[in-house]
């Protein structure tokens, strides 16, 4: 899912800014025939994501170094597990070293996260998404980590995505005049989705078919009685510092989607290492 | 210090991204010659970081949107202040408000911490420095906003700074024939620093004319032995997971610099929104 | 709808492509302080497309260049109207001629011919759409022309659409599957289309919830039957060849869609010149 | 003569555009070690052009596809016949299959309009050659498939042939002395062609040393009384809207080069389709 | 002649190697709004070059830079004399100096030499012209140091021109063949130059049609016999380690054109500095 | 050192800058089969530089391109030394000859001037360095090529080390100042160089705690004073127009660094061809 074709540029724009002109440290202290042995070392439990990226990086610095993937994407490690073994020219592996784990350490920071909170409302009918709310450039390595991590996507841009706010529908004049305007410029393979803040716009909202109702910051027991309302003739998303929410509670609610923007803007990068033999 | 020259590639990508081939919501239901008026909210105390790169990103979406800017970058706002007023066409301030979020919630969330990190051991000889654990293709702006929060850079990248580590120092063969070694290819006008595990190490780093010794993972006990053998001959850096110590404790060792890649590896998004009148 | 974001890039390399290394003629022939005054001729009835374009390309090869635009983007004009009227430089506008023309010819050409498509089914409740059967690198701009003429635009691309075919059907093990496999990874502002060549793949289709069904190549018989048997359960569209069909016979079998390759993949330039007084 | 060095970033844009942030449909219903095989399909009479490109952008998109190719660039096939085979991974063939196909049946039916032109004016001195209306940022594609249909190229941008027209020779004051400041710049490479519109300019464009003169849109009998006229002492190109001329009678005329925008201007894709097995 | 369009990516490039992530002796000692004014000086004789990519790179680096330009592009200034004047924000000016005079020293070294070469050979009818052995990526500048100097072009690439050498006249079977051949390929604006070795390739060539004849590595004598022997028949160029040569003689066997790569190969920055009041 | 990495845009930027849209010459008349052999050969004594390069060139242009490299990179070589051995294709050999031949000849005209100049103060504790003062965008081969004939590099950018120049300390307010302000902004790991004109100066740094300073353009015997009175608190370097000065008297002063703007600023091509069997 994540092929060379989308990877090699961020990788290159990675390698480059971390480059510079050279690794003048590597190049002056270790002799160009010289070979290494190393393991990507999990620090911490998490759910590791960026295996693939961590293959085409080595790929793209230098063909001859050899990476013995152990793990899986997307599945779970326990403190002290051995991700991946790498091995091939001293230079090549130390240089690269840095940007490996730039990258490896934040997606399976974001994929374990994910993860976590998937788990939390295990068994109910909700998914957990993600958000727009991403690492500038980065979107698409953090919308795959979201996956990876068991969560869902919801729109990659606003391109993709018709999701009619607060100001389209004050623009437009009203929700019913928005999707009605929304519905003439869309594909028509786009669903519709309306944000609303009260009981009178839901009900708007379903007369003007819309097939999704964002419920933005709506209490419990507001998301319960809109949930009732809705009752199934559009899907439900439950939207607005869920981060910060117990995420059980909500999606015992009955609502389809819980989108979590703190999923991506709020990152703790798992804590993995390289080691050397 | 942040330049147009320097943002500008950043910015477009970060637009495209985002907005694809076209912001289709926001085009079927706001009229062209609609205009808004709005604030950027600060919904919780912080250091702002990114005000220049907010205001050129409006410019390069559209020259006609106005920006006022009212909090002063790198200074501390408070929950509810406003930060600066947007306004212009609704269509373009509409399609370039999440991406701006990302950008000015990221940076002022490196400065906020950073900041907090700076706070922390006021007073004490030392200073709060970043690392290279940064969000691939991001550096120029993290580094700024660890400067921006008060803290200082270390390197920026491989090419423009010798760093001396474990690795290297085997595959020279010793820290006197590494350091002799690093001298021979660099400038002249870099300095040569040296990882260290052990005292023995310290000794010949020494000897050898390291000018600046990085004490590794040791304890608060032996840091301040450290310093106390240094004694000034050369900078002394603290390193290793300073994101979980007691800042304040490991700057009374009497070090000159502690490095805290959880500055930028492991990121809080500032609370920022962006409300329309 | 075309933002100077969007259409930079692309004009920038049409300009590189026909300017070289310099437009030796005109830098020879004409001298630098040379005025000139020219017009955009429709050579032909039509839609004209491509208005934006043509003002950002001056404005990116010579800001004084000045162009006054009579047409409207996206309405009819006859043989002898002006377009457009032009001066300044003489050099940057000989020089820019062809490039604009290229674009102007084209979008025009695509416009004009989904009107004539759009007038013949006018009434019915069918809308003609396009598909990715364009042009290279020129996507943007041809679905553009498409919505100009009056249009609608199918997926843009292969990440913002869902569209099951024969062989993803055969691939998953059959039309249910398909559909279930494509839910899960979808994002759910995406609808599901799934094209079909029979009535017992209508017919599953429908119990497996799809919310298109593509009728691919069938008879004008088969259509109407078809249109029937879903009986507004999902949208139908009509698909194969439709280029060389009467698109009024279509669209009276009751189908929803007609997406018609030939708008965009057999493109006649509308013939446009550029005038000089 | 399409090297992958002029066809590589090409490539890569229209994939780009195509597959977006991932071909979803794909990749949910179409398992990661599913095979497949198929067949390029010529629909109807042609003349084959874009088979280099075909292999290449499968290396590009994925190096173990496997691609046999049966037709012979630039040779006729008939409806029918198969183009080539191709067989492997599922995923990656049945996501570029889209692409491959717009380029082939564009460069397709382009050198297929060629070839039909260079047959009407066999036996006679005259060559069919392309001009400038090309698609903006196909170029070096679209000239490459007029030579595969047989034709001629005329200049490629507007830096490598001198091209004096009408407001070139009003500018710098006559005929004589555009071709003597034309001369004066240009690299003594490059021959000088005038376009005219009268028996005295021919004249004037003769006695000051034109290489070539392009008669624009002349009549039938006042090209034979040039070609009479010019007697060998310069090349003699017809040009203007020649598409809709009878290529023969004009060749007939004596000619040199007959130049044809509508070659590159309104394509018409041939009809190529991919069949799996 | 060097637009924008042409120089603007030239500019960037050497502004961002020479920058780097900032400049950090010029932010951290120049105040922001610290103003300076200075002076462009000629520290020796030349022929200035460059003024309008000067005057660019400022626009890109600060608009608000003014630079007032005194000296006339492409022609002489003596010792002592001042270029132009540059005032404005210190910072901008400091952190854009290098580039600056990197580009001017350069091209103007470039003028000079050619200057001095066109002088060396006044009153004959040769012209000198450059080569393709220019610096790679700066050619279109060192071709326009080369004009602006007062010499003419050569083909600017591979594909502008046609110039058949020694190992192309092998590869074809001779001279006959391969002019033939390369007149069938080529566009019929490009003249055909053939490289010669001997007199009785001359012959060969004169009789095939050759328009330039270029007499490689001859003795003074064998040129004078070459021109006599052409008598006109085709333009006749020198070539082969012109720049060790006197040029006057050369020039007095009656060529047309003389080649000189050490133009382009070899260059001496012209001694320009700027001065700061 | 110079890494496949580095190296390819460059590379790629150059092949496109001489082959434009295809060499016209060698397609026409060098069947695509016929295979050629040749040697690299230096026309004269120097050092070479620039092999990787060549190796990569080929790489990139057509991998069936065979290379036997026969001189060591860095190593002298003398008249009619074979450099390199090369088969393979006609076609792609003749295409890339010149481009690979402009990389060679200038990278070793560097190389050889530099080696020439270490060995001028062999012997002597001062070492030869480069400058700022390099063709722009080809720093990284031009400071490549410095290293690889024996001497040092100086700071590559603007960001990468600290050297605080007339206009910075006027700014600043002082030496002292200056130091103190840049001691702030820059990483801890970069000496801080001055620039220095009189004694006074020379004191104030030492004070200031200065760690490299320059002395520009200095008489011999101030420079042999300004050494004594440094005494080792700080390296020194010597500087302005030492291209034309005796580099041995100035080494016997007892400077550390000698940087030499000539060694890149004007540069002259190392004589070498490509003679073909």
């Amino acid at each position: 899912m994540l092929t060379n074709y989308s990877l090699d540029d961020l990788i290159r724009r990675a390698l480059e800014e971390d480059i510079g002109h050279g690794d003048i440290t590597t190049m002056s202290t270790v002799s160009e025939d010289k070979q290494i042995e190393g393991s990507y070392l999990a620090k911490e439990d998490g759910v590791i994501c960026g295996l693939p990226l961590l293959a085409r990086l080595f790929e793209l610095l230098d063909p001859s170094v050899k990476l013995e993937i152990l793990a899986k994407e997307g599945e779970p490690v326990i403190m002290g597990e051995i991700i991946a073994k790498i091995s091939g020219p001293a230079r090549s592996i130390l240089t690269g070293e840095r940007v490996s784990l730039n990258f490896l350490q934040r997606m399976s920071g974001i994929a374990t996260r994910t993860h976590s909170a998937v788990q939390q409302i295990a068994g109910t009918r909700a998914v957990i998404a993600d958000t727009r709310k991403t690492t500038p450039g980065l979107r698409i390595l953090e919308k795959y980590a979201v996956r990876t991590g068991g969560g869902s996507n919801h729109r990659f841009n606003l391109a993709d995505g018709i999701l009619i706010k607060d100001n389209h529908i004050k623009a437009a004049g009203g929700i019913t005049q928005a999707i009605s305007k929304a519905r003439k410029m869309a594909t028509h393979m786009l669903k519709i989705e309306v944000e609303v803040e009260s009981f009178a716009q839901i009900e708007e909202a379903l007369q003007s078919g819309a097939d999704i109702i964002m419920l933005d910051n709506m209490s419990i027991d507001d998301m319960t009685r809109a949930v009732d309302m809705i009752a199934g003739k559009a899907l439900v998303e439950a939207s607005g510092n869920m981060g910060d929410k117990d995420l059980r509670t909500v999606a015992l609610t009955g609502v389809d989607i819980i989108s979590v923007g703190a999923l991506t803007h709020t990152v703790r990068a798992m804590d993995i290492s390289l080691r050397f033999v």
